[in-house]
C-alpha cells in the first residue's frame, strides 16, 4: 500500500476518533438539558469522570480485554497495558491498510466510555455518585470489552453462522451483524439503564399513589438541542469511523445513510407525535432522531438510502411509543435513554436481518442471537453489581438530598448561581 | 489517479460535509441567542425541521433538480431519489476526482437547508410555524435547487459569457462566479427573508405610531456569540469543501481568505459601529465577522489576502449601515440576515468583479446579472408562495400567541422552566 | 513526493488549524462561565478581538517575525505581509512535505492568538478594554512570535546544545524542545497573566482586610464545562498538528498521550482536591484536565502512554495545588489561569528532561534555560507594557464599573435580559 493511502486511512480514523470524542459534550448536553438545574454539577461531573476513567480502564486493561488476539471466542486477555507491535505504525497492522495501533486504540478507547454514558442518563437525579463511579468502573472496564470481544474481537458472534466442509475448510463465512454498535454500543448501554432505572426506582414527585405520572420538564432545552446536534455531527465518526479505514465509496455511504435516518427519525417522530398529542413537541423530535441514529448503527454499512429512511423513520414512531411504554410501566428514565438506546438498538439490530444487503432468515436469527444472548448478560451483570451496591455502600440519595438537589449536596456548587431559580 | 490522492480528496470533502452540518447549530445559537426567550423551543424547532425536511427533499428531488445533467440550462430535472452511477465510487465520478457519488449529494444536501435557515432567523417570534414549514418544504425542495442548477449545475448563468467561433467551437469560456454561494446561497436566503420580513410585518413593539424604534434585545447573547463561532468554523468547510477536493493550494488559499475576511469584518464593523454611537457592541462585532464571511464567499478562490481583508472590511462596515438602515425602513428583521446574507452576499458577489484574479468588466456585468436575476426570481416565487400561504392558512400568529411567546402556543413547553424569567 | 501522501499532509493540517480556531470558543466558555454574568459581554467582546486582531496581526508582521528564515537566532523579520514562496503550493515548501505555504500561516496564525487569551481569563472582571486591546495587540503582533521565533523559528534556543567539531562541522543537534507549546504558548501567556494579575490587583470582594480570602462562583458552569470538553477536542489540532505532518505514527502517537495526560489530569486532580477538601470539587475536574493537557504538550512526541499518564497526574495534583497556593498569595487569577497554563506548562517543559526519549542531563539544562529566559522576557515586557498603560490610559476600570458589571458600562448590554439575576 502507498504511504498516501495509509496516511489518508489514518487521518480519517483521527479525525473520527476526535468526532466520538466530541459525543461526550452532547451527551453531556442532552442530559443536563432534560434534567433540573439542581442537579447539573452532578451530571456534568459524571460525565467528565466516565471520559477520563473510561480511558483508562481502557488502557489498563479494555482494549486487550475486547481485542484479545487468537482466543477461545468467549473470554480472552492479552495483558494489562498496551503496547504497539512491530508493526504498530505500518499500513500491514490493519487488514486494509486503515490505521496504525495508537489510532486503533484511541478510536476504540472513546467508543468504549460511550456505553456508561448511556447509562449516567437514566439515573440521574437521584444516584449516588459514589456507587455510580463504582459501577461505571466495572461497567466500562470489564462488561464493554468482554461482550465488544463477542463479536468485534473475533469472538463467538461473529462466526454463529460459519460453515466448514469435511476436510475443515471453512466454506461459509456469517453471523451476527453489528456495523458500528446499536447492540455492541446502544444496548450494552440501554440494557444497564433498564436495570438500573428499575433498581433505583423513580424520582420524588414522578408518579404518585393513584398510579398518575407527572413531567418533569428538562431545564435548558437549547443546551439539549444542542446536545443532539453535536451528537448527529458525532455520528460522523461514530458510524463513519467504524468503517476502518477511509475507503471513499464505504464511508461515504455510511454518512448517507446515517444523515438520512437521523432525519427521517426526526421527522417522523414528531408527526407521529403530532397525531397522538396534537403538540409540536420539540423533545420528542429531539429523540426522533438519536432513534433513527441508534437505529441505523447496526447496519449503516449494507443500507440502500431507502432502505436508511425505512429504518430511520421506524425508529423515530419507536421512540414516542416507547417513552410512552416507559412511563406507563412506571420506569422513570429522565433522558428517554431506554427508548431510544434500548428499544431503537434492538430494533436496528434486527433490522439488518430484514433489510439490506445481508437480509434473510438465517441472518434473522443471528441477530436474534446476539440481540438475546447479549440482553442476558448485560442485565445480569448490571443486576449483580448494582444489587450488591445497593445492599452495600447504596445506590440512591437520600431523600433530602434529591430534593434539594445533588449539587449542594455532593458538590457544594452550584450551577447557575447569578440566576435566580424555581427550585421544584 | 492513485487511490491514495482520491481517498484524501474524498476524507476531506466528508469533513467539510460535516462541518457544513454543524452550520446548523451555528444558526440555531444565533437565532435563538438574538431573540426572546419565549420563543425559544419554536424557533430550535423550526430550526431541527430545516435540517430534517431539508436532506430528505434534497434526496427526494433537489438533487436531481439542481444537478440535472445535459438540460436547456434553465430547468431540469434527473428523476425522483438518487442512485450511484456505475463509476460513481470511483475518482472518474467527479472531475478532480475529488469525491464519490455518495460524498457529492450529502455535501450539495448539507448547503440546500441553509438558504431556509437564513429566512428562519429574519421571520422569528412572529411567523405560524405551520406556514414557514410549507414555504421550507417548496423553498428548498423547489427554488434553491432551481437557482442551484443555473449555475453549479452548468445552467445559463455559468456560460453567460461563453463565446463560439464560426465552426461552433468554444473559444471562450466566462460567466458569472459564485464559489460558495454569496449569492447562491446567502442571497437565495436573503431574497426570500426580505419579502417575508415585509409581508410579516413587524413584531409588535418594535416601532411604534410615532415612528420610534425599540430594541428587543436577545435573551442569550453567550449563545449567539457561540453560533458565530460556530458557523466561522462550519465555514471552513463550507468555503473550502467548495474547492471539490482537497487540492492542497486551492483550498488552504480558500482557508485563509475566508479567515481574513471574517476577522477584518469583525474589526472593521465593531470600529465602524464605535464611531457612530461610542459603544463597543458585541452584536455588531458578531454581524461583522458573518459580513465578511458571505462577502469573500464567492471569491474566496480568486483573492489574494489583501482582496480579502479589504472584502471583509467594507462587509463589515455595511452590515452596520445596512442594520440601521432596514430599521429605518421599518422592517423588523430581529437576527439582522438581510444585512448579513443579502447586503454583504451582494457585496461579496459584485466584488469578483472588480477584486480577484477574474476582475474586469465584462465580469462585473456577469456579476450584475447573476446578482439581479437571481434576485428577481428568488423575490418573486417566495412573494408568490408566502403572499398565498398568508391569504389561506396565514402566516402570522396571533396576538394573544405573540405576546405570550410561540413556545407555550405551539409547543406547549418552556425552554428554561427551572430559571426566573422577565416576560416581555 | 506523491500527491496523496502531500495531499493527506495537507488535509491533516487544515483540519488541526480549524480545530485550534475552535479553541476560541472553549476559551470563551471557559472564561465566562467561571466567572459573574454582569461580566460576560465584556468577556466575549474581548475574546473576538483576540481572535480577529490575532489573526491580522500574524498576517500583517507576526509570521514573518517568528519565522524569518535564516537570522541572528534573536530577531528577524523577512517583511510585512505575506508572500507565498514559488514552491509555496508544492510538497517542496515543508520539510516533510506537511503542507503549503498558507496552510502554514493559518495554522501558526490561530496559535498566536492563544497566548492572550489565556491573559484575557486572568484579568477578566476588572480589567479595562481600551487597555486591554493595546497590550493584546504589542504581545500578539510582537511578543510572542519573536519568543516563537528563538525555537520554532529556528532560534538560539533549538540550537542550544549544537556542537561543531574542528572542521567546523555539526557534529550534534540538541537544544530546548518544546513540541507544543508548553512553555511557547501556555507559559508566555500565563507569565503575562502573572505579572497582569499582580498590576491589576484582586477584584473587589475577593479578600478582605482581615486576609480571608473569598470565593466568586463562577455563573454558567454547564457552559464553562462545554468549554474544557471543545478545548481538550482543540487540543487534537493543537498537538497533533504540531508533528506538522500526517505522519502516522507520529501523529496517532501525540492524540494518545494527549488524551490520556488529559484523563489521569482529570482524575488526579479530583481526587487530591477530594483528599483536601471532602467535596467533589467540578472545577477542580475540569482545571485537572487542562492542566494534564497543558503539561503533554511539550513532550506529546516524546512520551509513551505510562509517561503521559504521569505527566497529566501530576499536572493535574499541581493544579489544585497552585490554585490554592494563588489565592494564599493574594493573587486573584478568577479562572485559574496561571495554575494551568503557567505552572503546568512550567512542569511540562521540564517533565521533557526527566521523561521521555530525550531525557537526560543536558537536556534538563536546555529545559531550564527555556523556561528561566522565556519567563524573564515575558514578565519583564508584560510588566513594561502594562506598567506604561496604568500610568498613562489607566488598566483598571472604576469602582462603580466594577460593582455594576463592565457589560453595561463598557457596552450598554445585558447578557441575558430575560432572566431575572442576582447583582453581586
Amino acid at each position: 500500500m502507498n504511504d498516501g493511502l495509509f496516511t489518508a486511512n489514518n487521518v480519517w480514523m483521527m479525525i473520527c476518533t476526535a468526532l466520538v470524542f466530541f459525543m461526550h459534550l452532547g451527551f453531556s448536553f442532552l442530559e443536563i438539558g432534560l434534567t433540573r438545574q439542581k442537579n447539573t454539577i452532578n451530571i456534568l461531573f459524571k460525565n467528565l469522570f466516565i471520559i477520563c476513567a473510561g480511558l483508562l480502564l481502557y488502557y489498563i486493561a479494555g482494549f486487550n480485554l475486547m481485542y484479545p488476539g487468537d482466543f477461545n471466542g468467549v473470554l480472552g486477555f492479552a495483558g494489562f497495558g498496551i503496547e504497539a507491535p512491530a508493526n504498530g505504525m505500518t499500513a500491514e497492522y490493519a487488514p486494509s491498510g486503515g490505521y496504525t495501533y495508537w489510532t486503533d486504540f484511541l478510536f476504540q478507547g472513546m467508543f468504549a466510555a460511550t456505553a456508561a454514558t448511556i447509562v449516567s442518563g437514566a439515573v440521574a437525579e437521584r444516584i449516588k455518585i459514589g456507587g455510580f463511579m463504582i459501577f461505571t468502573v466495572i461497567y466500562v472496564g470489564l462488561i464493554y470489552p468482554i461482550v465488544g470481544s463477542w463479536q468485534w474481537g473475533g469472538g463467538f458472534l461473529s462466526t454463529l453462522g460459519n460453515e466448514v466442509n469435511a476436510a475443515g475448510e471453512l466454506v461459509k463465512e456469517a453471523g451476527f451483524h453489528d456495523f458500528a454498535g446499536s447492540t455492541l454500543v446502544h444496548s450494552v448501554g440501554g440494557w444497564a439503564a433498564l436495570v438500573a432505572v428499575y433498581l433505583l426506582g423513580p424520582r420524588i414527585g414522578k408518579f404518585d399513589e393513584n398510579g398518575e405520572t407527572f413531567a418533569i420538564p428538562g431545564h435548558n432545552i437549547p443546551i439539549a438541542t444542542a446536545g443532539v446536534l453535536i451528537l448527529w455531527l458525532g455520528w460522523f465518526g461514530f458510524n463513519g469511523g467504524s468503517v476502518l479505514s477511509a475507503d471513499p465509496g464505504g464511508t461515504s455511504l455510511v454518512l448517507v445513510t446515517t444523515s438520512l435516518a437521523a432525519a427521517a427519525g426526526g421527522i417522523a417522530a414528531f408527526i407521529f407525535s403530532f397525531i397522538l398529542y396534537k403538540n409540536l413537541d420539540l423533545t420528542m423530535f429531539l429523540n426522533g432522531i438519536l432513534g433513527g441514529l441508534v437505529g441505523i448503527t447496526a447496519g449503516a454499512d449494507l443500507m440502500s438510502p431507502n432502505e436508511a429512511i425505512i429504518i430511520g423513520a421506524l425508529a423515530g414512531i419507536l421512540v414516542v411509543g416507547a417513552v410512552a411504554l416507559i412511563d406507563k410501566i412506571k420506569l422513570d428514565d429522565p433522558v428517554g435513554a431506554i427508548a431510544v438506546h434500548l428499544i431503537c438498538g434492538v430494533w436496528g439490530t434486527l433490522a439488518v436481518g430484514f433489510l439490506g444487503t445481508k437480509a434473510g432468515g438465517s441472518q434473522i436469527l443471528y441477530q436474534l442471537a446476539g440481540i438475546v444472548i447479549i440482553g442476558i448478560f448485560c442485565s445480569l451483570t448490571t443486576f449483580i453489581i448494582l444489587f450488591t451496591l445497593k445492599k452495600t455502600v447504596g445506590i440512591r440519595v437520600s431523600r433530602e438530598e434529591e430534593l434539594e438537589g445533588l449539587d449542594l449536596h455532593e458538590h457544594g456548587m452550584d450551577a447557575y448561581p447569578d440566576f435566580r431559580l424555581n427550585q421544584h
